[in-house]
C-alpha cells in the first residue's frame, strides 16, 4: 500500500515534468503531449520490471499507473500556460518523482530476488529512466550523461532503501528517509548549480542552463 | 491464421516503409537498410510483447517474420529508385501497417489478459512503435508525437477491436471493420494534411512536411 | 564457463569503448562516463536476453558483469588522457567486443531454443546492440548503420558458431574459430576502410571518419 502510493505519486509527478517538455518542443500536438506524459512516468518502472523479469511490467498492467499518467498529461495540456510560471514547483515535482521511483525501484528489485549492488542500480534505473527515454525521443542529451546532480541523489536514496532492507530495518520511517535524503540532496544540487565532476572540468560547479525544471524559454 | 495473415502482411508494409526511409538518410549501407526494415517492421510487435510479458516475442521467434521483413528490406534495397516514384503506394503500404497491427496488437494484448485500457494503448504502440524506434535511429524527431494523424487512426482500430472482443463480437468482420476504420481515418488525415490539436497551434490544420510517406526528396 | 570468461572480457573491451565515448562528448560528468561504459558493455546482452526471453537478463543479475563494466568505466575516466594515445589499442578492443559478443550471443540464442536464423540475428544484435544504444543516446548515428564492416563480420561470427552448434561440433576451437573469424574480418575493414555497399555508392569502399574507434579529435 505504501509502495503504491509514492509509486501513484511518483508518476503523477513524472507525467506533469514529460507533458510540459512536451509543451516546450513546439511542433508538438496532443498526441506529443500525452505521450511524453506517459513515456516518462511509465517509462523507469518499465525498465525495471524488464531488468528484473517482472512481465508484464506492474506499471503497466495495473491501470491505475496508466490513469495517472494520462490524467498528468492532459491537466498539463489544458494548464501548461499557467505551469510554466510555477518553474519551482516544476522542479520540486521532477525531484520527488525521483526519489520515490528510487526507493520503490530498489524495493522492487529486490522482491525479485535481484542482488544488492544491482537493486541499487534498478533503483536509480527506475528514476532516471522515464526521463532518459523523454529526451530520446526529442532528441535532447539526456540530462543525466552531464547535468546537475541527478543520478547521484537517486544513487543515494535506492542505496539507503537496499542498505536498510538488508539491515532488517526497512518500513515507512526508512523508505521515507531515503525518499527525504534523495529528495534534499537533489533540490541542494539544483539550488547551488552543482555538479558531478567531469573530465574535461576544471572545477565542479559550473552551471548548466539545460535541466529539465530549467529549459523554459 | 488471420491474425497470421494480417501480421505477415503488417510486417511487409512496415519493412518497406523503414528501408525506403533508410535510402534516404544519405549515409547507409545495405545492413542500415535491412536493420531499419526488420526494426520498423518488428519493432512494434517486440515492443508489444515485452509489455505484454509475451517473451519470447512471437515477432521474433517466428521465422516468418523476420523472413517477410528481411524480404522486403532487400526488394527496397534493389528496386528503391522505382519505389520512390509510387509515393502514394507508399503512403498506402504504411497506413496499411499501422491498421493492420494496431488490431492484431490488441487482441494479443487481450489473449495475455492484459486490461481492456491498456490493451487498446498496447494496439497503438504496436501500429507506432516501429516507426518511432527507426526515427530515433535515424535521429528524427519521431512522427507520431507531431505530424498528421496517426495514433489516433490506431487508438481508432485498437479500441474497436478491444470493444468487439469484449462485446464478444471480435471475428473476421470485426477485426476487418476494425482495420479499415482505421485506414481511412489514417487516409482521410493524410489527403486533407490533418493533425491532432496541438498547444502553439491556432488552428489544426497546419500542413506538415515531415510525413514520413512526403519526406523524399 | 568459457562462455563466462569470454562474455567478460567482451563486457570489459566495450566498457572501455562507451567510456571513452564519453570522454569525446565534451559536457558528460562522470555519470555519464560510467552510464555509457554500461550501456555500451551490457546493452547488447540485454536486448538479446529480452529477445531470447531469457529474464531478468544474465548481464544484470549477475554481479560480475555490472562490476566488469563499472571497472572498464573507472579505469577509462581515469586514464582517459592516456588511452586517447592507443587509438588502434581501442580499435582492438571493439573488435574483440564485437566477436566475443557475436559468439556468446548466438550461443545463448539456442540455449533457448531460438531457431537458426533468429539465433544468428541474437548474435549480431549482442555484438552490436550496447553500441547502437551508446550512439542514439550521445545523438549519433548508430555506426552499425552506415560505417564500415561492423555488422556483417558479427553475422559471419554468429553465423558460424550457430552452423557448428547444429552440426554438432561446437565447442572451444570451434567458438575461438568463429571470434578469430569475425575478428580478422573486422580489422581488415577497418584497416582498409572497406564499407558494406549502399544505395548511394559508386562503389564499395568510400572511406568513413566516423567510426567508434577513429571519432578521437
Amino acid at each position: 500500500m505504501l509502495h503504491l502510493v509514492l509509486d501513484l505519486l511518483g508518476t503523477f509527478a513524472f507525467a506533469l515534468n514529460g507533458a510540459l517538455t512536451a509543451t516546450r518542443v513546439a511542433r508538438l500536438d496532443i498526441v506529443g503531449v500525452l505521450t511524453l506524459a506517459m513515456v516518462t512516468a511509465l517509462g523507469g518502472g518499465v525498465l525495471r520490471d524488464v531488468l528484473a523479469g517482472a512481465l508484464p511490467p506492474a506499471t503497466f498492467s495495473d491501470w491505475r499507473y496508466l490513469a495517472v499518467a494520462v490524467a498528468g498529461g492532459m491537466v498539463t495540456f489544458l494548464l501548461w500556460r499557467h505551469l510554466e510560471r510555477y518553474r519551482t514547483l516544476i522542479t520540486v515535482f521532477d525531484a520527488a518523482g525521483l526519489s520515490l521511483f528510487a526507493v520503490t525501484g530498489a524495493t522492487t528489485a529486490l522482491e525479485y530476488h535481484i542482488g544488492a549492488p544491482q537493486a541499487v542500480l534498478l533503483g536509480v534505473v527506475t528514476g532516471v529512466g522515464g526521463g532518459t527515454l523523454r529526451d530520446v525521443l526529442v532528441l535532447r542529451l539526456p540530462t543525466v550523461l552531464y547535468a546537475d546532480l541527478y543520478a547521484i541523489p537517486a544513487l543515494l536514496g535506492a542505496g539507503i532503501t537496499v542498505a536498510c532492507e538488508r539491515g532488517g530495518v526497512y518500513g515507512v520511517p526508512a523508505a521515507l528517509g531515503a525518499a527525504v535524503a534523495c529528495f534534499t540532496l537533489r533540490m541542494i544540487g539544483d539550488h547551488y548549480r552543482l555538479n558531478a565532476p567531469g573530465p574535461h572540468r576544471a572545477d565542479g560547479t559550473t552551471g548548466s542552463d539545460d535541466s529539465p525544471s530549467d529549459a523554459a524559454p
